[in-house]
């Protein structure tokens, strides 16, 4: 019905997270539409990426500097928050909760995918765990996979005596009790704080 | 936090429809970090489609032929659908109920948006209105701009004494009748048809 290079396209975009073949195609729709609005400017921001954007050779980040603008930022504190992927980096990012700076593993350990520390650059962390650092945040997912991930670097970096902490886990914010799964439940329940006043 | 570069990626995609900020981001980070399979093919299908596609000068779709497709196609019935937008005739040519030509206005008459016949190539339309052409079926939306322009359609085709159809409204297939507006039932109800048997 419609050419091969626009079913093309959409079969690519239609592959992008949180996209399926009928959004990709109003996407596509709309980008052909408005050629010079849209399309024409969306190829030169995917160019320049494409060919500026390059992963932190420091903590594993996305950022077209290299070291990244996180890592090269003296005014940074000296602790290395410990993340899986650039997803999770962003996310700590936008809540600016953290002055820190960044590891991207960039996976998890993981015995069915065969993923070792070396896959993870694991070893490349240790290499950043000189004096300087502080502390080392785990803010892994809490999964299996996560946890023992969490675990084995806590073993790993024992040996360097820096504090290693890992984020709190609990009720979410604005999460109600009645959906939350038990093992959630049980671990906010054991590690319930009392009220001040 | 992030470099310029993806900044104005993920503004750019954020802009487009279905997207927002959010996902916009998830999408330009799956593509930064799967530059060879995802980003690159992408930039590709879409400067082929940014350099082929056209619209095509007899219907008002888009291919990368010019007269597109369905235009070219001998073994298209000679009845014209007229439909608003490339996204109708596109969904119109997904049911596959259709087999014969469309005329794509690229927008509806509207006074207030100031859109006249001629912005929305009716003259190309008459123009096609040939002795050939057996039915002209206006696909046009069941709003007051759709049905004041398929009004105007109408009386201008009359002259060429060439059979004028609508579609039909009513109940949508799996459409609850407690969640439908007062129009449509009332329109449903009075083009009740007999059941048979």
């Amino acid at each position: 019905m419609t050419g091969p290079e626009i079913e093309t396209l959409i079969g690519l975009m239609a592959r992008l997270p949180g996209l399926g073949p009928r959004s990709a195609r109003r996407i596509a729709l709309r980008l052909l539409s408005e050629r010079e609005q849209r399309l024409l400017p969306l190829i030169g921001a995917l160019s320049v990426a494409a060919e500026r954007v390059r992963v932190c050779s420091v903590c594993g980040g996305l950022d077209s500097r290299d070291p990244c603008a996180i890592c090269g930022d003296p005014g940074r504190e000296p602790m290395i928050c410990v993340v899986e992927s650039v997803a999770d980096q962003w996310a700590l990012e936008r809540a600016s909760i953290y002055r820190g700076r960044y590891h991207v593993l960039g996976g998890l350990l993981s015995a069915i995918g065969g993923r070792g520390p070396e896959q993870l650059g694991v070893p490349k962390l240790m290499a950043r765990l000189d004096g300087s650092v502080r502390e080392v945040i785990l803010a892994l997912p809490a999964t299996v996979d996560g946890q023992s991930t969490a675990h084995y670097l806590t073993e790993r970096i024992k040996s360097f005596a820096i504090p290693v902490t890992r984020l709190a886990q609990g009720v979410p914010v604005g999460g109600s009790i009645e959906i939350l799964d038990e093992g959630t439940l049980a671990l906010a329940m054991s590690a319930r704080r009392a009220v001040p006043g």
